[in-house]
């Protein structure tokens, strides 16, 4: 028996964006055979063998002694692995949806080419009824730089590198992907950041990865270089990118995701005349294609025992 | 013999990007065994053949007497065909310049994706502190209207689609381009027009075309559709489009050619909130791309006297 949970599991059910009871319908429609639970109905918590979950406040499956496994309806999942309620060997699967992964890529390629095509340069001198053009560098010779080459990170690279961008990934093994050249280790990232006109993140949150977009990093880039983060807010220092904006180190910066969300109404990213901010919206999860992807995982379970591939607890990915 | 001129003939040969010179030494690298004159150099009119030309004033041309034909540098003729000292049986070439073409392209597909992403909205939610999610409609259910299906409407709607838009076109002819819905005819329009979710402007400027961007048109869209205009300035009713961006008619228009360019500074456009400006930078020339086309042209016609298909008078491009 499945229980869903959700970051607010106790919103209002009947309200037509909440969150619990808008997933609850897809899953429900896309595995009829399967109950169903949510905070809202009465069940015995020993029935519970899956909990299909949404960032949900930790401690929440602490009352689950038979549960077996955990699927994250998040591609994120350092939240859930930093519930210490939960034992160590239960896997938790992430959604892995390569419709999210298309559809960050389409942040990612829609903040590039608005930088590439230099539009907060055109907004501030709209702003001042300025006709100037700001001058065009070819797009062949712009190059791109992707921190992470995982589903999202892949994505991203192939659709820049099919608008003629020179695409690079670092990650942590080497990828082959098509017209995307491949950096890895310490030095790659030194590497490839130094080449970078126009910095992604698309990094899973690790420890490893946390505070990558720091001081350091920064003064690798090529001058006036771009920045745009929609891996998670923790991997960026806020005060070293204020710091590197404020020097001309780095040109302008598209943020997604932050370190304290909603971000705080007084955070001086808010009227940063180089920092465009977007409210954690470039992945929305498609609720009807990651409903169907649960379903199938949990179709498998249920008929031979199999768990997808979980979560590496080492790597936190 | 060739004759360079363009739209400021007599602007400082020494000045860095003055258009003239720049022109010239790409021109003359990209055929070097033609002799180019400009208005610095001393020829006699009468070896003149070929005029290469960048929008030069009405009547440039006119002491050219065995003038054979024209090569515009633009892919847009209308000024030099509103010239009325040149013969009408001299062939008008313009510049069909492929990289031009994904140049626009990309530009047509960065404001695209900017007005799908809701990055105006987000942008002035910025300006006031503002956390909000403004949904988001899939990219697939989102339809692009185009109108023009040229070199660079092609282009554009080719690069829509492999984005995962519902790109459809208008043109004179039906155009086969896969993934790509092709409209014609009044009845087309209106068709197309209605069912544009973001209606993308990539027309020749004739006289059919001539303010096509109007009242009347805006009344076919669905309501807050968005309007990119990459065409010409005179395709659009400055007053009409105020009125159907107030009305709630029109989301939101990006505009990169004007009535009057420069836009004059006391224009209502630079201030309107639903206004993206800029300043037509859509497609820069590349004059390196755009010289080898010129000087491939220039000897085919040395060769064997044949010159590239001409601009049709009747239907201005």
């Amino acid at each position: 028996m499945i229980l869903l949970l959700t970051s607010d599991p106790r919103d209002d059910p009947d309200a037509a964006d909440a969150g619990t009871a808008d997933w609850l319908a897809h899953l429900e429609r896309a595995m009829p055979e399967e109950t169903i639970h949510t905070v809202w109905t009465h069940y015995d918590p020993a029935d519970i063998d899956i909990a299909v979950i949404v960032q949900p406040p930790p401690g929440s499956l602490a009352h689950l002694p038979n549960l077996v496994w955990i699927h994250s309806l998040w591609a994120g999942v350092e939240t859930i692995l930093a519930d210490e309620t939960i034992p160590p060997d239960i896997p938790i699967v992430r959604l892995q949806d390569p419709h999210m992964a298309d559809t960050i890529a389409e942040a990612a390629a829609m903040h590039v080419l608005a930088l590439h095509r230099k539009m907060p340069g055109y907004r501030a001198l709209q702003d001042q009824h300025i006709w100037r053009d700001l001058g065009y560098t070819e797009t062949s010779e712009t190059r791109i730089g992707i921190l992470g080459l995982g589903l999202m990170g892949s994505a991203a690279a192939r659709v820049l590198a099919m608008l003629g961008f020179q695409a690079m990934g670092w990650s942590r093994n080497a990828k082959a992907i098509e017209n995307v050249e491949s950096f890895t280790g310490d030095g790659g990232l030194a590497d490839m950041v130094s080449k970078s006109d126009i910095l992604v993140n698309l990094l899973p949150l690790t420890p490893q990865t946390r505070g990558i977009l720091n001081r350091e990093l920064f003064a690798m880039l090529p001058p006036k270089a771009n920045v745009v983060n929609l891996g998670r807010g923790p991997h960026l220092d806020d005060d070293d990118l204020l710091e590197a904006l404020d020097s001309g180190r780095v040109g302008h910066a598209a943020l997604d995701v932050f370190q304290e969300e909603p971000l705080p109404g007084d955070h001086p990213f808010w009227d940063h005349p180089s920092i465009t901010i977007t409210p954690h919206v470039a992945a929305p999860t498609g609720r009807l294609t990651g409903s169907r992807i649960v379903a199938a995982n949990v179709r498998r379970y249920r008929a031979d025992g199999n768990i997808p591939e979980a979560v590496d607890r080492r790597l936190s990915y």
